[in-house]
């Protein structure tokens, strides 16, 4: 597809090509895959029974600790508390309710993918739209760090002997789902379906024949229960810590938002679609963790950092450690870990869209040999693993930094729709309105959906605040400071990408380049040599006011300089600079910015400097780096240009490559 | 003293100026002092008294601790074997007089200055100077660290709760002693008389007062004495023990030839000064050494780790921690940290020697703004410290590295002294002979001075053999293979600069640089935008070639540039690289490698990036360092040059520096 247009009026001439350059096959091949070309970009769709297997494994992954992180608030009264586990859960389900019917009516408003950060974005503005972005990056993270840990958990409650190497094993398998998402693994979403439904079916499997035993008196206690570990110092039952409770059980409520991120997967009519696999996983999480939080109280288990409720509950129901057991406990690391993947496909596409909008940098936006955001990717892995390391991989220490920023954007994003609903009964009859890409069309029923996203509003903030004054002095404090640190980040990073936009604006701009009528050129030489010569050759092609200087430390040195530069130097004016504290590149610097600061509008000063570029890497160390240096220091400098010729010392001496002669 | 010269011939102007650079005062100059200018080079001579206080504190403060580390290979054995401490101290001290006068020698022979390094590359060639300059450099090292170590064993001794801190207080002294160094606190020798006078009077009075005692009857022993540490396993006493003991105790020998590297500091007639200086240091040595050797065993001083020999010896002595005592201890802990001083004036001397021989990083032989060689007093600062954190400052850990390489120089040094008059035996009765610039001249009683000298180096080089055996396990293999391996580097580092020379050199080259014919200039741009202008504008006034070429992954973005193009690009030839796997440096990189691969002979290929320079440095992560990545993958292309054109983004937006426009 090579062409070239020559422009009637200016005379340019453009070339087209297709670049010649074919990928070539290495490590990272190996390791991620083949890179794509842009036009492979897949635009297939999914159903919604791989849909749900995509995008419910960070929702329905919740029941694995949701159930556990409430006993272990109620555990600081004692066992007689855990009666209140499933009345707990019971509030939380209701939740849970609102929420989905919250949810389904921004999948209905926004067909094009409605995630938080754009639905406050088009209906509150750029701060709430911030904050919710900065809450759901910060999550984001934070299901990475947390269904990992409990992945790893659920292994070691199976595995007891590989407990001391916990921590590794989750930074290993963080490195795992991120090369597996580097590849672009989320594109072939099918893989996913086997691992989702398989959990599905072994905890349908789980709760239902302990429900059935429950009712035939058949279900038995927890044998050999790990010893209770309580976290928090023994107390009387009260309001506050009912409230913690239901805080940490809430987390069961991260992962509702993923469907409304990715409508765009699915088939059409895709709200139709999407709304309908988002009741199902809603349906499916309620089922499980109301069943798991109803049969802990009767089997007796104990919240511990040893062995996970679902494992104790597996073993009592399936009698023992054997196949069922396992498969069961198999299924949940599986889906855990899955969890965790759900947000490596999030982060990187909120990051590229903040970023787009200019409040990330700008990095974000590109995508990798195998079209996904690989900037995104490395981020979200690097600081997740740096936060299971900083936690020892603990679920329980992780817990209180999750959920807040989820409900944060849950808020936000309600509230954003109860405003869009409340702007749609303002219509009139029958209008419709675009807006931000959105279509805003007039509804009858506006009222009862602007209060359902009213109601989810106000329930999931109320949430959020008993999140952040109960787990407050755990460690929700940290997400508390963060978020507003994060929003202040975004808004630096845009003012500088504003100001550069504004800098290099073309508007009122005089007109194209002109030719600069006087170009000096400097060149600091520190013998006279072959290397010397090269730079002194390309010095002249640059300009004919070429200036060498030497800055001597050694008169006697500066002598022979001065005598060899007579007979090399080809009449070019040479400057001997005294330097009488031996400093080199001060006062070379000193020279140059003298000159610099007096010259005229239009003028350039370039300064050549010649560059050895040695056969191995560790010759750069008998080197002094003077290039190096210089450039560094003049960077700052307006107006001067520093250039490095390379000076290759392979090959053989004499026959440098830049030094071929004319024929004479 | 600005001066212009215009050659007859060639017309080649030369302008001679005094830099106008005055360095200004900075945290440098609060640390080290203000820049010193070469002229200020001083030639103060010193005379015999403050030449014993400058060159003997490393000499002399080994009586701190080499009888201390005979007893500890002792101890193996059970204190009953401490009686064989004053026959090996005997042993010793005959070593030391051999050497003592077979270095007498070699200072009349060089009064220019004689260290091993000198004399073996004299006399034996370059494989023994670079042996002998690799054991001394490391030498030098474990000097600093040992003296050091064991200066805050002898505070901790005295103070009892620092131990805990002793390896941080180790490593601030070394720092401490750095910057005294760069300050040059060299060069004012003079401060060193005191400290150095300080310890010879308390060693005297110490030594005397027990000595007194022991005559008397009234000597005691020693009250409450440390748990004795046994380091080696329990064993019999053996020909083998004793040697070891001896090859510890010999380290009281260390710094004999401190003197005879630094003869040009004494004042005329230099070698006889110097001379005597020695004679009396070792005398002063051999009495400390025997005194306390002998005094240790009747008093039933015990090694430790906890209290040092010394301290036991004076608190004994001067019956309780009184002030005598605490005066003893300081005047140990002082001399100790002085011997480090020692290290620092003979380390970067050296290195500068060898380095100016092309054997050691070239940046070795410039002379910092005080004066001093400064980086090699930092990176014997650095080498130091590692070591002390390494050892934990362990002075019985840190022992059996050290020596080997004193021994091993002391036996290349004797043997080039015997090797010289054996040459000067060989001459002509009355002749002189210039070599290497030193004199030699015949001499009636050369083979008296070849035998001393000889019987030096076989002295040396049995107890290096002895060294290097019995300390083998405990770490003398490090030094056994450090040493061929510093010498290997040397080599590589030789073979290196001898062939940049070879590469370098004007011989059998053609003739002065031509101009090159053509001059093809390339620009990479990511957008059309007043950057864009500012290099394109510096890239015309380089040549009329100019390409300009966009990487296009977004067709839609391409066709906007080409517009802007169009408009701003004053008829410039515009490429347009279509890169299908968005990859935007490997296209220009193979586009720039074809285009270069074509070129002619002479012809000159520079590739102008325009370059961001922001108003914060952490403004730089949002850009994407595309400049600095080119620069990188073509610096190995020979015959591209890549220039940054400097885009300042301070200043008010549209009025940046490099923009001014010409008035029409």
């Amino acid at each position: 597809m090579a062409s070239v247009t020559i422009d009637g009026e200016t005379g340019t001439t453009v070339m087209h090509l297709e670049a010649e350059y074919a990928p070539p096959r290495s490590w990272r091949t190996w390791l991620i895959g083949r890179p794509l070309p842009t036009a492979d970009a897949p635009n297939q769709t999914i159903g919604k029974l791989i849909g749900l297997a995509v995008f419910a494994s960070d929702n329905l992954s919740s029941t694995a600790y949701a159930t556990q992180e409430i006993l272990i608030i109620l555990a600081a009264v004692g066992t007689s508390a855990f009666g209140y586990v499933f009345p707990i859960s019971l509030a939380i389900a209701a939740l849970l309710v609102i929420v989905t019917f919250s949810y389904e009516q921004t999948i209905h408003a926004y067909p094009g993918g409605g995630g938080a950060y754009i639905v406050a974005r088009d209906n509150l503005g750029e701060l709430p739209a911030l904050m919710a972005g900065g809450a759901l990056l910060t999550d984001y993270v934070l299901t990475v760090a947390v269904s990992i840990a409990s992945g790893v958990a659920q292994l070691t409650s199976a595995l007891p002997v590989l407990f001391p190497y916990r921590v590794w094993i989750a930074v290993g398998l963080v490195m795992f789902v991120m090369l597996m998402n580097l590849r672009g693994v989320k594109e072939s979403g099918r893989v996913f379906a086997i691992p989702t439904y398989f959990f599905v079916v072994m905890m349908l499997a789980t709760v239902s024949t302990g429900l059935i035993q429950y009712v035939l008196g058949s279900l038995g206690t927890v044998i050999d229960p790990p010893p209770m570990e309580q976290i928090h110092v023994a107390q009387g039952l009260s309001l506050f810590l009912i409230l913690r409770a239901f805080a940490s059980g809430s987390a069961a409520m991260t992962g509702v938002e993923a469907i409304s991120n990715g409508i765009t997967a699915f088939r059409e009519p895709r709200s139709r679609n999407a709304g309908i696999t988002l009741i199902w996983m809603a349906a499916i999480l309620g089922t499980f963790f109301l069943g798991i939080s109803f049969l802990a109280g009767p089997i007796g288990a104990i919240p511990s950092e040893a062995e996970t409720v679902i494992s104790q509950l597996a073993r009592t129901i399936f009698k023992g450690r054997g196949l069922l057991y396992l498969g069961a406990i198999s299924a949940t690391t599986l889906i855990l870990i899955m969890a965790a993947n759900t947000s490596f496909a999030d982060f990187p596409r909120l990051s590229a869209l903040i970023a787009a909008d200019g409040f990330l940098p700008r990095q974000f936006t590109y995508r990798g040999s195998r079209l996904v955001y690989s900037r995104g990717i490395l981020a979200l892995a690097l600081l997740a693993a740096g936060l299971i390391v900083v936690f020892q991989a603990s679920v329980t220490a992780l817990i209180p930094l999750y959920a807040i920023g989820v409900f944060l954007s849950f808020t936000l994003s309600q509230s954003g729709m109860a405003r869009r609903w409340w702007k749609i009964g303002h219509m009139a009859p029958g209008q419709e309105v675009q807006e931000h890409g959105s279509t805003l069309r007039w509804e009858r029923r506006w009222r009862v959906k602007m209060i359902i996203n009213g109601i989810g509003a106000a329930c999931t903030a109320v949430v959020m605040c008993i999140f952040a004054i109960t787990k407050f002095r755990d460690g929700a404090w940290v997400v508390v400071l963060l978020i507003p640190a994060l929003v202040f980040i975004f808004f630096r990073i845009h003012s500088h990408y504003k100001d550069l936009a504004a800098h290099l604006s073309l508007e009122n701009h005089g007109g194209p380049a002109n030719v600069a009528p006087r170009h000096r050129v400097i060149i600091p030489i520190g013998g006279v040599h072959q290397g010397t010569l090269v730079a002194l050759r390309y010095a002249r092609a640059l300009s004919d006011d070429v200036t060498a200087i030497h800055v001597s430390t050694d008169p006697a040195e500066a002598e022979k300089i001065q005598d060899k530069w007579d007979m090399w130097g080809d009449g070019v004016r040479l400057v001997i600079l005294d330097s009488p504290y031996r400093l080199l590149a001060e006062p070379l610097l000193s020279y140059i910015e003298k000159i610099a600061a007096q010259r005229q509008p239009n003028e350039l000063i370039t300064v050549v400097v010649p560059q050895f570029v040695p056969k191995r890497w560790w010759h750069n160390l008998l080197h002094t780096q003077a290039a190096m240096m210089l450039r560094l220091a003049l960077l700052t400098r307006p107006g001067v240009t520093v250039t490095d010729v390379p000076y290759h010392l392979n090959g053989q001496p004499g026959r440098n490559g830049d030094n071929r002669q004319e024929k004479p």
